[in-house]
Formats: C-alpha cells, sequence, structure tokens
C-alpha cells in the first residue's frame, strides 16, 4: 500500500502562480466562478502553473458484490453486476457512451464480482473474493482483503497513467452497493443512517425502511471508528469501495487529478481522506448524485461538484459529464491570452 | 426574416418515443436525471427518436457597441469591443479555448461595433451600424435596423447548419451589453430594473447605482410592449440581442438546438420566443449566469440550466461547457443498449 507521506501536501506556489496568471488573462477578474478556483487547485497538486492538461480521461470501473444483498435492500438480482459488467465490456453501458463521447477509455477491474467472469479484452481479472460478507452479521471484509483491494485500486491508478492518462475518473458497478456506501458515509462523517441512506436505483417505502435498519445495525455491531480507515472499510464496506480509496490514493501519490463520480465514490474518497488527508487535493467532485449521503460527505470533504443534474447512475456517469468542464479550466491557463500580450485595455 | 408558422411545435410522437426508449435501456429508470428529459426535449425538437448527435457544435459570437456606454455604466473603455474581437480571431480568448476543448467552431459576426474592423479570417462584416443610440435619449434603433440584425442572425444559423453544424451555441461581445439585456429582461418580464439589473464584468456600487437607474430610465421613456418584439430590441436593445433573436430562430426553423449562453443570450432569447413561442423547443439553457437578469429569463422561458458554476463572463464560454453534456444526453439515446438486447435483468 500508500505510505501517506508520499501524498503531498498541495503546493501553495503553484497555486499563487495560478491566480496572479488568471488576473492577467483576457477576461474580468473572477468570471469564470468555480472553474478558475478548480485551476488553481490542480497547480497546487500538480505542482506547476500550468497544471498538466487533464486529457485524456481513464474511467476504472470497479465491480464487486454484496453479503448484505441477503437483506433485501435493492429491488434488483444480484446476477446484474455480472450483466452489466458485460455490457460494459461490450460498450453498451451509459459509462461506454459518455466516455466516447469525451475520447476516455474505460478499464473494467473485477475486484469482487460473486460469480467467476470470462476473460476478456478490458477488464481486468483481480478478484479479492467473490463478493463480501454480510455486514448485519460479521464484518464485511477481513482487514487483508481491504488491504488487496487499496491494493488493487492503486495498482490501477498506477498503470493508467504509466499508460498517459491525465485524470483518472472513478467508475463502480454493485448491486447493493449504496447500502455499504451510506454505512461508509455514516461511519466516517457521525451522521446517523437515516441522513446518509437514499433510495439508490429506485428502492419502495418498504424497501427505504429496510435499507435504513440494515445500515444502522451494521453500525451498532461493528462500532467502526473513523480514525481507522482499513477498519471500516474491513466492518461495513464493499470491494469496490475499498479499490476506489486505492484509486484514489495512487492518482494523489502520482498528483493526477481523479474526477469523483457518485455516492459510490466519494464514501469511498472519505476513506482515502481519513488514510492520507493530502489526498483531498487530489479530488474534483464531478457531480452531486440524487443520494443524500452524496452530499453529507462532499461537505465532509469540502468539495463543490461541477455538475448537478440529479443523476444516480454511477458507472462513472457524472464523472465523464465533469471532465470537459475539467479541462475546460486547465486550458485557460494554457491558452488564453494576457492583457498585455493581446492588446486588451483594462478597466 | 422568418414566419413564424415556419417553426413547428414540439413533435408528442418523438418525444413519446424517447420516453419509450429510455425505460428499455440498461440503466435504472430516471437514473440519468435531467438529462432524460433534455434528451427527450430535443427528440421533439427534430421530429425524430434518436435525434441527431449535436455535434460539432458551431459558436457564433455577435459583436456590438452601445451607445448607452456613455452614461458611464461599465469601467470598460468602449475599444474593448473591437479588442476582444481581434483576439477571438486571433484564438487567444477563453471562448476559443473552451471550443478547442470540445471540437466547436468559432465564428465572429461584426454586426454592430463602433468602429470599422479589418477584414479577416473568421470575421463576418454584417455591421448595421457603428453602434446603437443611447436608449436614455432615444430608441437604440430604427425598427429596420432591428429586421436587419435579425435577418444577419437568420443568415449565419442557416449557413452554420449549411456547413454541418449539429448544435448552434450563443455568443457575444459588447462593451455595456449587460445594460441593455437587463432592459430587455424588464420588459419581456414585466420585473423591475432592480431585480434584473447586475454587476455585469465587475462595477462598484456607485456604477451600479447608476446602471439601474440608466435602466429604469430607459423602459420609462420607451415604455416598450412586450407583445411587439421587434419594438422593444428597438428601444432598449442591441444589435448582437437583435442578432441572436434571429440566430435562435434561424436555429429553431432549422430545427437544430442552439445552446444559449449567459445573460445576453437569454435576454434576446426571450425576444425571439416573443416572436415564435415555440422556438422556446429548440432552446437549451446551457449555463445559469451569475447575472440576476438571467434567472428571471430562464425561469420566464421555463428553462432549467445544465451548468451552474458562477460564471459571468459571455463570449459563448458556458454554452460550450454544457456542449459535451448535451451530446451525452442525446448519444445514450443512440448507443446505449437495452435490457433485452444486452441480456440484462430487470428489477
Amino acid at each position: 500500500m500508500i505510505d501517506p507521506a508520499a501524498i503531498l501536501p498541495a503546493d501553495d506556489d503553484a497555486m499563487a502562480a495560478a491566480r496572479a496568471l488568471h488576473a492577467r488573462l483576457t477576461k474580468p477578474a473572477g468570471s469564470l466562478g468555480a472553474l478558475e478556483e478548480l485551476s488553481v487547485r490542480l497547480a497546487g497538486l500538480a505542482g506547476a502553473c500550468p497544471p498538466p492538461l487533464p486529457v485524456p480521461g481513464a474511467v476504472a470501473v470497479f465491480a464487486g458484490d454484496h453479503g448484505v444483498h441477503a437483506q433485501g435492500v435493492t429491488p434488483w438480482p444480484q446476477e446484474v453486476t455480472a450483466q452489466m459488467v458485460a455490457n460494459f465490456l461490450g460498450g453498451g453501458a451509459v459509462v461506454n457512451a459518455f466516455a466516447r463521447q469525451v475520447g476516455a477509455s474505460v478499464t473494467v477491474v473485477d475486484v469482487g464480482v460473486a460469480v467467476p467472469l470470462e476473460p476478456a479484452d478490458g477488464l481486468l481479472d483481480r478478484k479479492v473474493r467473490a463478493g463480501t460478507r454480510d455486514f448485519t452479521v460479521e464484518p464485511a471484509l477481513s482487514r487483508d482483503e481491504v488491504e488487496r483491494a487499496l491494493t488493487v485500486g492503486v495498482e490501477v491508478a498506477d498503470s493508467l497513467v504509466d499508460t498517459g492518462a491525465g485524470a483518472l475518473l472513478t467508475g463502480d458497478m454493485g448491486i447493493a452497493n449504496t447500502t455499504p456506501s451510506a454505512a461508509l458515509i455514516a461511519a466516517f462523517t457521525g451522521r446517523d443512517a437515516a441522513t446518509v441512506t437514499g433510495r439508490g436505483t429506485g428502492v419502495d417505502d418498504e424497501t427505504y425502511a429496510r435499507k435504513v435498519g440494515v445500515v444502522s445495525a451494521g453500525l451498532a455491531l461493528h462500532r467502526p471508528d473513523p480514525a481507522d480507515p482499513v477498519g471500516v472499510l474491513a466492518a461495513v464496506g464493499g470491494l469496490e469501495h475499498a479499490a476506489l480509496a486505492g484509486y484514489i490514493l495512487g492518482a494523489a501519490a502520482r498528483r493526477v487529478p481523479v474526477v469523483l463520480d457518485g455516492v459510490i465514490a466519494v464514501s469511498a474518497a472519505l476513506a482515502a481522506a481519513a488514510f492520507a488527508p493530502h489526498a483531498v487535493h487530489a479530488m474534483v467532485a464531478g457531480h452531486r448524485s440524487a443520494e443524500p449521503g452524496a452530499t453529507v460527505a462532499l461537505n465532509h470533504l469540502g468539495l463543490t461538484p461541477l455538475v448537478d443534474l440529479g443523476l444516480r447512475l454511477g458507472e462513472g456517469t457524472g464523472a465523464l459529464l465533469a471532465l470537459p468542464i475539467v479541462a475546460g479550466a486547465v486550458r485557460v491557463l494554457h491558452e488564453v491570452a494576457t492583457f498585455d500580450s493581446a492588446g486588451v485595455s483594462e478597466k
């Protein structure tokens, strides 16, 4: 795994240089709103002004199953996880369409699907175990399993950066995975189950009430310590959550931005930030998921989402919608003329 | 000019087909949030499901000057309009950087810059007059001048569609042009000057108070009739506003989406909608400008913006940030597999 000390604080000099450059570009000061601060943050991450253009993007979709599915927290059968992996590999899912739209690659990582998957182009077999255990009965994972999944995420991040990715995007697939996401968010932020639990991909009132009860029960059984992210992930997490936390840490160690998708991603981001607080400098909140826990987690991380359109699909779709905005913010620092160079009068 | 009857109502059959297709795609119903309804609207515009992909995008930046600049409504000298046109043509402005990011073209149209401009590649000389008159003293434009500027906009839209644009994006440049924008929004929505007037590209308290007074004075002097959009544009509008209204109508007549940028665009969109109410079906609100009048206008048009990041630059920058989201929404209808075709179980 990664040494937290390998994840550096933001570079103040690069951030100051980016702010100073913005003041000289041919636009009124502050007129790019949130994009200006985003570009300053990415300068701080890279330790350079301008920071590298965050293209091309690379999505890693970490797939896993969940023992807590047995508690009836979702109307979807567990077999859909593997079916959707096949759909990703065939290019037929929304994540594929959005990736084509912005020229991003899609890599699917089996870190914990319940059933064996056939080898295929674009699929990495990194299965740590065939789904988690039911966290209402026992810990979802052992600490060793969590650490192996974290390492999978770090290695995938390294590999994508090594092959030229300028930005990493989080993706996920796992029927029932909004339930462990809610439990992780509750554990790391101290909020109660009802506040952070949402309806996922369409549950009715009865299932929703059961889902809140399941999250509460898991937290009550394990009482996870938020200062021990491996312990929290082992108690109530998922294999894709652990791998995503490693992926985020891997991006941060390489000083490459990681665009977070929805509630699964931000719950994993809380684990990454608990492990290495400076990892937050690498995080870009792609969008605000419709799941209530997502907003709780983003606030805890101090992140403001770029896109807020009521999406609740996952897969990496919200991160992909945000990527051109991230790239545009950085491109301004590379390409826009200054008042002096363009001969434009100032006010 | 365009016959309002040439702008068709939305095609209900195509919209119903798009809704039905969404229900069969491999994603939970409604999980793409606002993108689903956007894709349905664009099916209704095109009269086809799926509608054509809205790519490539083409931005037309309509540039003009304003007699009301003499009233001290902005700290920027009027010469900046022509200087920024040169910056656009040199590729050094933010609109150019964002256009490169998303593969869109940028065409600059001089519809009313105060000074003569040198011919240049990418610049269309369609000057109707060298800036408007001061609307606190007399009508900004004659009805004939408005109609000529509207025709410029229609012709630019036609030309861009003829050469392959899949979406038109609005752009604008004109020092002081948030002042006529506020006056247009007040005239079309019936709201008062203080509600719709903002600080544009950075005015202080004293200038802001003067700007509100200027907008009020113009409305009191001319008492424009919102049912007469040519009369409203003549009274308090700008040449770029009139041209943008024509451009929007031209897009609607061709059944091609037009992505609106900020407060200048949405004030022109109110004129277009007053001329031909069905034109609203072609409009996509690219972003929510930080100018308060923009939100008033969007609400009046019934449009929800895609991007809301505090931008207040204009030029077409907000529309360009939204374009990949618009394209992604349509691409889903083209490329995503159905539950049946992908062998994915339903809940």
